[in-house]
C-alpha cells in the first residue's frame, strides 16, 4: 500500500486491471484535440519563420543576407537536443531484460504529447503578444519544448517499469504545466540564468520523478526482481542512449544561450566537464568491485553527471579547468550515489528510484545550481567586460543595477524554487496517480513489456529449417504456453 | 507463379539458384566503372565548392564572408538527410528476426550505387550547362541524390527478403532514372513546388515498389512464414531506424527549400506533424487489440506518416494547427492501413508488401501531394505578402503570371504523374526482375539472410568456458548441423 | 612469450593477474588530477569563445554579426566528428560476441581521457601565446582533440580483447604524445596539408597499434578463439558504429579545412569517394565466397577505406571522377587486405590484428598520403587560380615561394614520418606494455567482457513467470554456475 498512509487503503487496493484499451486511446485522442484547438486559436509563426514577416524584418532591420535568421544559430544543436530526447533518454532506459520497448516506446509517446502541450504552455508564459494574444514560435521554441519534456522524461526514470502509459500522459501533463510555471518564475521573476537547465530541467525533473516514486512505493516490488535487471544486448542499447546524451550535451547546454561567444564558450566547457566525469566514474565503478570490475550502470549513467551539473554555469566564464573541477566531482558524487544512496533510499526511505535519477539528475542538477551561484556570484568586470557582463546576465531594464553577488544569490534561490516545485508538485501528482483508474500493473508485473506490447516470440525459439518442416516438437513450447497464460491472467 | 499470366511459366519457373557469385560482383564492378566514366565526362564542381570559381563568384557578388556559402545553409540538413537514407530507412526495415543483415546491408549496397547514378541523371536534367555539356554540383546535388535514392529504398521495403541484391541493383538503377524523369516533369515541365518530395519521393517510390512487389508475387510465401515476423532484439534495432527517421524528417522537408524563413518554417510545421502523428498511432494501435496492448508495427511505421504527408506543404504558411491535423489524420489512416488495408491487399490483390509501404508512404505520400495542392490554392497575398507568395511558389519567367488556384491544379496534376511513373515503372521493371537470371530466393527460402550473407553462429550456441574445454558434447550441435545442411542445399 | 626475444621471459611471464581495482582508479585519478593542473596553469578561452575577448574581436575586425564566429561554421561538423569518436568507433569494435562492453566502455573511456590529453600537447604546439604562456582554445580545438585521440582508438583496434583498460591509458598516453610531435614535424616543420588525417591520423594510428600488437604477440590466443568471433547481433551493433562513420566521414574531412570552398569541396569529394568503396567492397567479398555470399567483416570495414584514402586529398581539386577512383582502388584493396593479407601476418609475422586495422587504416592511409601528395604536385593555377593555390596550400610566409611539386615531395615524406613514428613508437610502447603489473588477460581469457565488467545473467536464462514461482530447477542453471567458477579462478 505504500508509505503515505493505510486509511484509504481498501479504496486503492482493488485488483489491477492492466487494460487500457479504453483509456490510453481516450487520453491520446481527447489530448490531440485539445491540441488542435489550443493549437488554432494561439500559435502563429515568428518574425523569423512566417514569410511575410521575414521579408518585413529583413527590411527594418537592414538585414541583407538569409544566414543572419535564427534558424541557422539554433538549428543544428536543436537536432542534437532532438536526438538526445528521444535517442538518448529512451534508449537510456532500455537497459531493463524486457522492459526495452515500454522505455523506447513510453518515452517517444510522451515526448511527443510533452512537446505540443509545452510549446503552448511556454508561449503563454513567454512568448504571448498581449495586443493579438497570439504566440509566437521558432526554432528557439522548438528547443524550449524539448527542454520542457525532458524533465518529465527524467521524472519517468524513477517510474521506468511501475507504472502504465496513461499514467505516464498524467505525469507528462502535470510535469510541462509545473515547468511553465517554475521556469517563469525562475527565468523571468527572480531573473536567473540557466541555459542548459540544472536547476529548470534536471533539480526539478528529478525530485519531481522522486517525489512521485515515493508516493507509489510499492512494498511488494520483490515479486518482480527477475525482471529488474539487464541483460548482455540489453546493456548494449543503454549504450547508445548514453553515448548520444553525452555527445550531444555540448549542444544541450549551449542550444540556447546569447550568439557568437556564448553558445562556443558553452560547448567548450561542457565538453571539458563530460570527459572528466567519465574517468572519475569508471575510477569509483572499479574501485567498488573486489577484482575492480566496472560496473556498467555507472559508465551508462554518472559518466553524463558532468553535463548535467554543467547546466547553469556552462554559459559563464567558469574556466576551462574550472569545468574539469565541475566534472571530477560530480562523476564521484554520482557514482557514490549509485553505490550507497540509491540502495538506502530505496531501503529506509522507501524511494524506487529504478533509473537512479536521484544520481544522476537530482543531486547533479541540484550542484549545478548552486555551482552557478558561486560562479555567478564571483563574475568581475576584469575577465566579463563591461558591455560582456551585461550580456552574459542580461543585466538589462529593471534589472540594469543587480550586483553580480545579488544574482549569485537569486541562482541559488532559483535551485531551491526548483527543487520545491518538484517535491511538491511530484507528491500531488502521484497521489492522483493512487486512483484505480489508470490501469498500472501488479507488483508481480512490473518491468514486463507483455503487459503493455505485444512481445514477439522468443529470440531462442527461431526454428532451423529442418526442424519446422518436420514438425519437430518445439523445446521451448513449455515456454510459450507459460508465457501465453501470463497475458491470460 | 505469379499473378501476370501463366503463359511464361515454363520459362519463369525453372529451379532457383541463389548463387551470386558471378552476378553481384559483375553488376557492382561495371556499373562503378561506368560511373567513373560518366564522373569523367561530366561531373564538375559548382562555383560555390570550386576554390577559383568561389573566389570569383565573391568578387563578383560582392560577398564578404565565407558563410554565405550554400553549404553553411545545408550542410547541417544533408547530413541529417544522410544520416535517415543509410541509418534511418537501413534500420527501419531489421526488424524481421533473421534479414536483418539483409536490410541494413543491401540499403547501404544500393543506396551507396544510387547516389551516385542520381547525381548524373539529376544533373543531365537539372543542372546540365549547354555551353560546356559539364553537370556542376554542390551541397544541395548531394541532398537531391540523397532524396532520390529514397524513392528506391521505399520500393526496397515493400520486396525486403523476397529478393536478391542483383535484383535490387536493377531496382535502383531503373527508381533513380525514372525519379529523375518524373522528377522532371513534376518540378520542372508542371512546375509543382515538392520541397520534401511526398509526390516526387514518397508517392512514387511507394507505388514503384508495390507495383514489382505485385508483378514478383509468390503464391507459397507461407513456406517463409517462419522467419516473416520479428524478436524482441530485432525490433528494438528497428526502433533506432525509426526514431532516426522520426527526428530528422524536419531537415528531409527544409533540406532544399528557401533559404531564411523558408528552411525555418518546413522544420516547425514537420516537427509538429510529427508529434501529432505518434499519438493517433498509438490511439488506433491499443483501440485495435483486446487488452489495448500496442503493435510495435505501428509505432515503428505509422508515427512518421505525418512526415510523409508533410513534404510538400511543410514550406507553405499551413500554420501550425494546420500541421497538427495533418499529423492527427494521416497518423490515424496509415495504422489502418497496416491492421485492414495490407492483409486485404496480400489476400484479394495477390500484393505482398513486407514493410506496409503501402500505409507508410504510397497513400501518406498520396495524401501529401493533395494537401499541398489544397494549400497553395488556398494561399492569399494577405497572408505571404506580395514577395513572399513569389518566393515561395516561385512565380518567375514564364511562370510569372501563374495563379495560386492553378498551381494547385498543377499540384494536384504532379501527384498523379508520381502515381502513374511507380504503377508503369513499377510493372515493367517488375517483369524484367522475373527473368531466371537473378539469383532471388525460393519461396521456402525468403527472410533468411543465409542465402546471401555468411552468418555468424547462434547466439545460444556461446559455450561457457568449462563446457567448451572439456568437449562435452554440444546441446545445439543439431541445430547448427540442419543450418549447415540448408546452406548445402 | 612472443616474438621480442626469450631472454626477458622470467620476468614477463609470471601469472597473470587481471585484477585493476588498484591500477585503474590510480592511473585515472592520478591522470585526472594531472589534467586539472595543466588546464588551470595552460588552458584559456581563444578570442572566439572569450566573451570580452569576442566583443573587442569584432570591434576590431569590423565585424557585424556573430556568425562569423568561428563556432557557426565548424560546430555542425564537430558533433559529426564527436558521434565518429565515441559511436562510429566504438560500435565498430561490438562485432565480437562477448567483448561489446570493452569495445565500447574502453573506447568510451580512453576517448574522454585522450581529448583532454591531446587539448594540452597539441595548445603546446600550434596554440601557446608565447608572452602569456597560455593555451588559447576553441571548437577547432575540440575538433583537432578529437582527431588526435582517434589515432590511439585506431591503435585499440589491433589490440581489442587483448589488453587491460590500464594498459589502454598508457597506449593513449603515449599515443596522444607521439600524435602531437608528429603532427608538428608534418604540419609545420613540412608544410604539408593534412585536413582528414589520411597520414598524421590514420597511418600513424595504424602503424602504431600493429607495431604494439606485434610486440604483444600472444602465440596461445587460439586458446580465446571460441570467444574471437561475431554473433547475430553483435554483427548488427557494429554497423552502428559503420553506418555512423561512413555517413559522418564527410565532415571528419573538411571539419577543419578552409570556410567557404574547402570545407564544401571537402564534403563533396569524401561523399563521392565512400559511395565508390562499397560497390567494390561488396564486389570482392561475394568474388570470395563459393556460393557469392557476402561477409559481414567486409561490409563493416572496407567500405570506408575511401573515406580514410581522402583524408588528405578531399580538400585538393581532386575532381570528383578522382574521388570515384580512390574509392574504388581502395574498396577493393581493403577488401583483399581482410581476406589475404590479415591471415597472412598473423601467421607468418606473428602479427595478431583484431580489428584488421592494417587493411581499414594503415594502408588507406599511407595510400592516401601519397594521392595527396600526387594530386598537390599536379596542382595547377589555371584549375586553382592564383589566389586559390596559395589558400589551399598556405603558400604564405617562408613557405610563399615553395612550388606544388616541392609541396608533393614534403607530403610523401611527411607519409613515411607518420609511418615511423607510429612503428617506431608503438614498438616502444609495446614492450613498456609488457610489463607484468597492467592487469592483462591470460592467453584463454582474451575477448572475454567478464574479465573486466561485471557482466549481467545470460539472454537465455529470462525465466517465465510460472517457472520461476514454481522454482523449477532452472535448465541453465549449469551454465551459470560455470560462468561463476570462471569468474572466481
Amino acid at each position: 500500500m505504500g508509505n503515505c498512509g493505510e486509511c484509504m487503503g481498501n479504496f486503492f487496493c482493488r485488483q489491477k486491471n492492466t487494460n487500457v484499451r479504453i483509456s490510453l486511446p481516450a487520453v491520446c485522442l481527447v489530448w490531440q484535440i485539445a491540441m488542435i484547438v489550443l493549437f488554432g486559436v494561439f500559435i502563429r509563426y515568428d518574425e523569423e519563420s512566417d514569410v511575410k514577416k521575414w521579408i518585413e524584418f529583413k527590411h527594418t532591420n537592414n538585414i541583407t543576407s538569409d544566414i543572419e535568421n535564427d534558424f541557422y544559430f539554433r538549428y543544428p544543436s536543436f537536432q542534437d537536443v532532438h536526438v538526445m530526447i528521444f535517442v538518448g533518454f529512451g534508449f537510456l532506459m532500455t537497459f531493463l531484460k524486457r522492459y526495452s520497448f515500454g522505455a523506447v516506446g513510453f518515452n517517444f509517446l510522451i515526448a511527443a504529447f510533452g512537446i505540443q502541450w509545452a510549446l503552448v504552455m511556454q508561449g503563454w508564459f513567454h512568448a504571448l503578444d498581449p495586443n493579438t494574444g497570439k504566440i509566437s514560435i521558432g526554432v528557439e521554441s522548438l528547443i524550449n519544448a524539448d527542454f520542457c519534456v525532458a524533465s518529465s522524461l527524467i521524472a519517468y526514470g524513477a517510474l521506468l517499469g511501475k507504472v502504465s502509459p496513461v499514467q505516464l500522459m498524467v505525469v507528462t501533463l502535470f510535469g510541462v504545466t509545473l515547468f511553465a510555471v517554475e521556469e517563469y518564475i525562475i527565468l523571468d521573476l527572480l531573473h536567473c540564468r540557466d541555459a542548459g537547465g540544472s536547476m529548470v530541467i534536471h533539480a526539478f525533473g528529478g525530485y519531481y520523478g522522486l517525489a512521485i516514486s515515493w508516493v507509489l512505493y510499492r512494498p511488494n516490488l520483490h515479486q518482480s526482481k527477475r525482471l529488474n535487471g539487464s541483460v548482455y544486448h540489453s546493456d548494449m542499447f543503454a549504450m547508445i542512449g548514453t553515448l548520444f546524451l553525452w555527445m550531444f550535451w555540448p549542444s544541450f547546454n549551449g542550444a540556447i544561450t546569447d550568439h557568437g561567444s556564448g553558445q562556443h564558450r558553452t560547448a567548450i566547457n561542457t565538453y571539458i566537464a563530460l570527459a572528466s566525469s567519465v574517468l572519475t566514474t569508471v575510477a569509483i565503478s572499479s574501485m567498488s568491485e573486489k577484482r575492480g570490475k566496472l560496473d556498467m550502470v555507472h559508465i551508462q549513467n554518472a559518466t553524463l553527471a558532468g553535463g548535467v551539473a554543467m547546466g547553469t554555469a556552462a554559459e559563464f566564464m567558469i574556466t576551462p579547468y574550472g569545468s574539469l573541477i565541475v566534472g571530477f566531482g560530480c562523476g564521484i558524487v554520482s557514482t557514490f550515489g549509485y553505490l550507497f544512496v540509491t540502495p538506502f533510499l530505496e531501503k529506509y526511505l522507501k524511494l524506487q528510484d529504478t533509473c537512479g535519477v536521484h544520481n544522476l539528475h537530482a543531486v547533479p542538477g541540484m550542484l549545478g545550481g548552486f555551482i552557478g551561484a558561486i560562479v555567478a556570484a564571483a563574475a568581475t568586470e576584469e575577465v566579463y567586460g563591461k558591455e560582456g557582463l551585461i550580456q552574459t546576465f542580461d543585466f538589462e531594464g529593471e534589472f540594469a543595477n543587480r550586483s553580480v553577488l545579488t544574482q549569485g544569490g537569486f541562482q541559488a534561490a532559483g535551485t531551491c524554487v526548483a527543487i520545491a516545485f518538484g517535491l511538491v508538485g511530484g507528491a500531488c501528482v502521484g497521489l492522483i496517480l493512487r486512483l484505480p483508474i489508470w490501469g498500472d500493473p501488479a507488483d508481480d508485473n512490473c518491468f514486463d513489456d507483455e503487459v503493455y506490447w505485444e512481445v514477439p516470440e522468443d529470440e531462442e525459439s527461431i526454428p532451423p529449417v529442418l526442424e519446422y518442416n518436420n514438425h519437430m516438437i518445439h523445446k521451448h513450447q513449455d515456454i510459450s504456453e507459460s508465457n501465453f497464460s501470463v497475458e491470460q491472467s
